[in-house]
């Protein structure tokens, strides 16, 4: 056994590949939504592989799967990683999956090299990561951290009616409830879902938080008047605040650069004819920034945008924060073993924040947890196109297992 | 007799209070489309007390009504006047309407002085004017004055599929063709529709032309992406552009003030999610200028800015002339006419140019015209709340009154 075992890359591609099989999309991509008759034939088949590698399987009560390998201490916390199986209705065969597949393969990989552990390893399999079935994106980690009522999960409901806990009981996914066990730390591996390290030719992101998000609905209202007679100082015109107002968003992008992310994704002009000055226009902001304080000048800058331009224009208008996620910083000493292993294996690499949502978000509230991205093509996610490179997925895969080592390996503290 | 007739405030009002009982609304306005039963019944209504007055009346072949009090020689052109009795679905009482009546004030008041003129004067009701039955603004004026075949004119059908055609013959509205005779002078009076005489407390506009108009349709491509992941110098972010192109058009209209008019009635971001930069943004933009120089100057402005800001974000972006309107410049004599009247009355009034078009635009490619205007309410127009003062209705139809007789007494030229 060599210093650094490494993972086996064809079975872990074999095994991606298995996966996308199950609610393949006739485009390449994937269609196992949350608890529906192919998600459950997915998390079988993950169950299934699990067990052959010698794992105990636990099902909690809103259904996240626990692929448990022994460690040699029986009352030593576990090392967790995993992700998430269910995917967007027209999602590809990654986004999730392969953070599931490469835990396993860390797993297999100590069995193939006979590597005992101090801690057990768990993958975690988490319930409707997506949202897009039953409309709470990370459900499943969000119930198991506490950040959602059991209760209000199992009352979720799809546009059928269906229930979650009802699709629980008939897919076979509804397991026990008890107390929640301390973590000693945790992984989540996924791809990047953004054009970072592509872009940047690397192969693996340490990422060590994620972004303060904030998004608003921004509502100005004016004077609906004639296009033609009407003089511009007589005019009160929302769109023309509106401008001054996306002008200074765009600026703020530049001002916190490079952390800042601003997106204008909805607008709307009433009553949209194009001889009318509106009476009405709103759209949305979407603000993103990793550091804290530099998160709140813009939202401040934000508001205080839609105020001046507003009384500058004898306007109307309001900035209403329709959804807020703070943003996290992780665990150090789990960046710390991602941050080791990669200049122990020299991959191309990069410290980064990540711009979306993920289940390690919750996790992150009550265990030290890190997540590793690996690059997907183009940035694309949440499509079928969705696509990675065997040699990337099998370094993030090394990664994932050298992290868990470093963590599992040692005497409980 | 004076050398100053004037009209008879009383009748002019109450004639317009008698014509907005036909088709009056609930909210205080009218609904006489073009060649409804309403429509029929206000031509009836007009076409009576003209009988009354003695005046000949005649119908062209698009419902265009003539009515002539004769001249002294019966070989004149004669000197006209008038507008239009149709109404928008939700109109007002004066648009359109105050114009005309307001002409048969001035043969009433010629009447009740005994004056006689050495050409003939001729109240016009143009059929369809608001174009929103039939979809063709200022019909009956173009197909007079050529601008439309009267085929085209005949064809054209409302919502439940009557043609125009069929609509003249129902309700008796359909005359005779006749080649256009030549006109000696004439003038419309008309509404401002828009705000700037109330602002500036003024009773009359001596409107001098028309302003040129250009609406585009404008489109801009880019790449559709997350609002997380993506940093900001990777977007291909139309709404960035956007924001770069309104930003130059509003500031174009501060360059080319006070004459300019910019307009942003419509926009639109695809797909419209909150968290997705926009793949593509379609917006309108609605440019005036009574100016030919200023106005090619802000059309070439526009189009300069879609290009360029498109180039600078490398985005696909076209800016597509949708409609135009050029301007019109009205007569110079028949601009006199007015402005000599407004001195000898005493009247506060400005010269000015018409925001929106009007059937003088269409008159004036064939015959010297040009405009007089009163405030409105507000500016409102188009609108069930269109409100005018007794004192500036009867302030317009005197300059009506002094302009038609200055050119209809004095010997053909």
């Amino acid at each position: 056994m060599s210093e650094h075992p490494s993972i086996n890359p064809e079975r872990l591609w074999n095994r991606l590949a298995s996966m996308a099989e199950i609610g393949a999309t006739p485009a390449g991509g994937c269609n196992r939504q949350a608890l529906t008759d192919e998600d459950a034939a997915g998390r079988e088949l993950f169950t299934g592989w699990c067990r052959q590698a010698g794992c105990e399987i636990r099902l909690d009560a809103i259904g996240n799967i626990f692929a448990r390998r022994p460690g040699r201490n029986p009352s030593a916390a576990p090392v967790m990683t995993g992700s998430h199986l269910d995917t967007q209705p027209t999602g590809g065969k990654y986004d999730g999956i392969y953070g599931v597949l490469a835990g396993l393969e860390v797993i297999e990989s100590l069995n193939d090299h006979q590597l005992e552990t101090e801690h057990p390893i768990e993958v975690v399999v988490w319930t409707n990561e997506e949202g897009s079935r039953f409309d709470t994106a990370m459900m499943g980690s969000a119930v198991w951290s506490g950040a959602m009522p059991l209760e209000a999960a199992y009352a979720l409901k799809d546009l059928e009616d269906a229930s979650v806990l009802s699709e629980l009981e008939r897919t076979g996914q509804l397991g026990d409830s008890h107390p929640r066990e301390s973590v000693h730390a945790a992984f989540e591996l996924h791809i990047e879902q953004g054009p970072i390290l592509e872009n940047e030719k690397l192969d693996i992101g340490v990422v060590t938080g994620v972004q303060h998000m904030c998004r608003y609905r921004i509502r100005i209202r004016g004077q609906e008047t004639h296009a033609g007679p009407s003089p511009m100082p007589l005019r009160r015109d929302p769109m023309m605040a509106a401008t001054r107002i996306l002008t200074r968003l765009y600026a703020l992008a530049d001002e916190h650069a490079p952390g800042a992310r601003v997106t204008i994704g909805y607008i709307h002009a009433e009553p949209g004819s194009p001889n009318t000055v509106p009476g009405e226009v709103v759209f949305t902001a979407d603000l993103r920034h990793p550091d804290a304080d530099s998160y709140r000048a813009m939202l401040e800058a934000c508001e205080e945008a839609v105020t001046s331009s507003c009384d500058l224009l004898n306007l109307d208008g309001e900035a209403h924060r329709i959804w807020e996620a703070p943003g996290v910083s992780f665990d150090e000493q789990c960046i710390a073993a991602v941050r080791k292993a990669v200049q122990q294996r020299d991959y191309p690499a990069m410290e980064m924040v990540s711009g979306a949502g993920h289940d390690a978000c919750n996790i992150a509230a009550v265990a030290p947890i890190s997540m590793i991205f690996i690059p997907c093509e183009g940035g694309l996610s949440h499509n079928e196109a969705e696509a990675i490179l065997p040699g990337q997925a099998a370094a993030g895969a090394n990664i994932l297992l050298d992290a868990i080592l470093e963590c599992a390996l040692a005497e409980p503290g």
